[in-house]
């Protein structure tokens, strides 16, 4: 126990024991029945004689703080109600500095989200809120076989930092995997991170400086907002329609405001479920080398499709080095293995792996080493056939409730493959509003405001489908359907008119 | 296999199909005796017809790029010596954007130094580098155990997302080891980090933008200073000797410099093994609050005292919200488990956590729960205990070997706890000179120069004794003083005279 002594102090030095034990008691750090370290051992600790340890503890017990046991040691007493609890944080008269800080940063959508349907949590709710998978269809036992098997074969070489770039045959698999998919790729060319999240975050951190405009479609994934916006970057949005980002609005950006990154989610957009056509994809690299900036293609779930043929990525594409490419095995496997890659050619891949390890040194090398056994055996391929399955129904489920039970000015493109459906609610209905309403039936989801780079456009409603049964997904939109007739009522009975608007994405 | 096709495109699509799989094949991205995709398949996959992919098979097969085994399916065939192997990256014609960020980006010290070890490794080298602890001592094996135990008793929720916080038990038990080394700790005032890397790395990118300057000891930790430097923040200085930072220069230089933050690692000081004295730790929080500048606390391995008594940590002095306490398991127990921590009282630590967030979402829940499984059951302590004990040992056999074996103007101070000694190499010897020299005598350190954050003074070596064995000690030590007396001869032979410098640390 470190207990800061002022030798020099007026105050004698088992007061200040005393005082320290006390204040720590009152904060609730040291809690009811924590044992006391012994008298000797605490005064050789702190290098003091052993009888002023035992004064301060005299003390403390005599006024029925601590206690002790004999032949066992002493004891925090059990509280007694009159101590005041440890301070409202609010309520303290913080440093200037944490003052100013308050005043310069913000809370990112993420949270605010978060925040929202946390409120609205309850028993029955039917959520289509949230950004993951369905984490149920993970084999955790088959998980808990490989990490045993690894920890076995590997021994302390599984705790080290190891490779800095990622485990080597776990970015070989990689590498294979995305060759199969028309991304030629070379081990070398893949950085291991915790997540997509921090392959977005490297790629801005390393590219971009305050004030630095970056493209991105609007709506976005509100992650990359985060992102962006903690690094004080500009943001342009361009519009999205059912064949994904409007690149025929880029050119005329990429003249007005000269971004340094364009980052693009061309497969089964968050938040809107589109695809990206070949002809924008092959024009967007075309204007990417024409004026010298690099694209970050997040394709946080292109391999999951349930119609349809595939899409060339981006990366594909590349004439050389202008695309950088993310995924992630966190939303097909389970978010909570923090585990993504970036893939890059050129220069900036050292770069990348420079500001990885001066950001975390390096991804758990244990992590990697297990999820590379659990994937080399084909469990990836068998995983991902089964799971396209289930969320094809998903989606089926969702797209027929909602031409059943929503108003027919309710408008949603059915989403080839992903994990969500962008739903552009009857006219005049705002999704922040409709929110306590939904939630109140029994139903939450993401408003879409939070997906807008710049003005929060609130008449869409992002829908995760793939986290229910098909039959909640029903039972889920029809009680979207009363919230949204209640509301249409409320706005009747309030005379205000019910707008028309033009539909688009 | 996504291969992308330009259906508007002259060249026929089976021509676009050959070309694609023989520019993979030669980027050596399809290996030899891959299979490829049946050409049913990729016709489907590509919404093709099925004779357009037969054609391109058959064409590649012509050429003996590719061979079918009946019944079994179309392999990639054993690649001719003749096919171009994968082009150079450095003489490719790399985009503007790429050459540019070559001219705007550095390389970490920390890279430099494992470069220059990784270059002298080999068989029978004895190794003072590296800033980690013997990992040899942590039981993987129990560890492997406690990892079983909780994926059967958490199953998927050790695959969560979960708190983004950091585990609510293991941040009860790291409260709880803080409050009884005398930091009163509300679980609430810590946030897991993937290790203090990622602790210091967020601190630094939440209070300091491009520009600021940041007051940090002069040598530091090389790891920090890349930090700052990948987020253009200027260093100031601040001499150490065997009492530590010379906080009597502080004032000075937060009057001269603003600093909007003072980053120091008072105990067992990275490089110098020095720490720092009670009134130099109070009278730094004094002029923290005085001045409003914010102190981050790198407390990395404050625990493994070897001699003395425990000093108060800065923490411990705050009067509240003005020091942040940065810690680590890694270093302790295995550092491939990337968990740290940092304590933050008031609006800052909800900050963080956002910053945390967007930074990579969270820290694997599953490592977190193990820790805490592993620590909480008193394994720690134990640990802790046979580490000091070992480690002690280490110490005394590195302080013994340099008297015996180096020149008498060498000068260590010995440590009393830590992982690192800090030599003071005899007048006019370079420690990045001596390190070629060294390495033939089949020993290696870290250069000092690496840790300055300004101009590199070379006439130090950091050396970690916690690595080897005394007897092995020993010997490193024999061979450095070997390399020594070359460098010395080599330097007389020259005819340069050897300077006599004042001795501080």
């Amino acid at each position: 126990m470190r207990i800061p002594l002022d030798r020099d102090s007026a105050v004698p030095i088992y007061r200040q024991i005393e005082a320290f034990l006390r204040h720590e008691m009152r904060a609730g750090a040291l809690a009811p029945e924590t044992r006391l370290p012994a008298t000797r051992e605490l005064a050789a600790s702190l290098g003091v004689n052993r009888l002023t340890v035992t004064t301060a503890y005299a003390d403390l017990e005599a006024e029925g703080l601590i206690y002790s046991r004999q032949g066992s040691g002493t004891y925090v007493a059990p509280q007694p109600a009159s101590l005041p609890a440890q301070g409202d944080p609010a309520h303290a008269d913080w440093p200037l500095w944490q003052q100013e800080l308050l005043s310069r940063t913000w809370s990112p959508a993420m949270r605010e989200m978060d925040r929202l349907n946390a409120a609205a949590d309850r028993p029955g709710m039917i959520s289509f809120a949230g950004g993951i998978g369905d984490a149920r269809l993970f084999h955790t036992d088959e998980f808990r076989k490989t990490l045993q098997h690894v920890v076995r074969r590997d021994g302390i070489d599984a705790f080290g930092y190891g490779d800095r770039a990622g485990y080597a045959p776990l970015r070989a698999t990689i590498a294979q995997v995305m060759t199969g998919q028309g991304i030629p790729t070379h081990p070398d060319q893949v950085l291991i991170t915790a997540g997509s999240q921090q392959a977005v975050a490297l790629v801005a951190q390393l590219l971009l400086r305050p004030g630095d405009t970056a493209l991105v479609e609007s709506p976005t994934y509100s992650g990359a907002i985060d992102i962006f916006r903690s690094q004080d970057i500009r943001l342009r949005g361009i519009p999205v329609d059912e064949h994904g980002m409007q690149v025929e609005h880029v050119e005329d950006a990429l003249q007005a405001s000269r971004p340094r990154l364009i980052y693009t989610i061309p497969n089964f957009h968050n938040p809107t479920g589109t695809c990206m056509s070949t002809a924008r994809r092959r024009q967007l690299v075309r204007l990417a080398v024409r004026y010298n900036v690099p694209i970050l293609e997040d394709d946080f779930v292109g391999d999951l499709r349930y119609d349809g043929h595939d899409l060339p990525a981006l990366k594909a594409l590349d004439p050389g080095g202008y695309v950088m490419y993310v995924g992630t095995v966190s939303k097909m496997l389970a978010p909570g293995l923090r585990l993504g890659f970036v893939v890059a050619a050129g220069p900036v891949y050292d770069r990348l792996l420079a500001s990885k390890r001066v950001n975390d040194l390096s991804t758990s090398s244990l992590l990697q080493r297990a999820l590379e056994a659990y994937v080399s055996v084909g469990r990836y391929q068998a995983h991902l056939r089964r799971t396209c399955q289930l969320y094809r129904r998903r989606r089926d489920a969702l797209v027929d409730a909602l031409q059943r039970h929503l108003p027919a000015d309710a408008r949603c493109i059915p989403p080839q493959g992903g994990l969500f459906a962008w739903l552009q609610l009857p006219a005049g209905i705002s999704a922040l509003e409709l929110h306590p309403l939904a939630a109140e039936e029994g139903v939450t989801y993401s408003p879409g405001g939070f997906f807008f780079p710049a003005e929060r456009d609130q008449s869409f409603a992002r829908l995760n489908f793939v986290m229910r049964e098909p039959a909640e997904i029903e039972e889920g939109v029809r009680r979207l359907g009363r919230a949204i007739e209640r509301s249409l009522k409320q706005r009747s009975t309030a005379g205000i008119p019910v707008r028309q608007q033009p539909i688009t994405v």
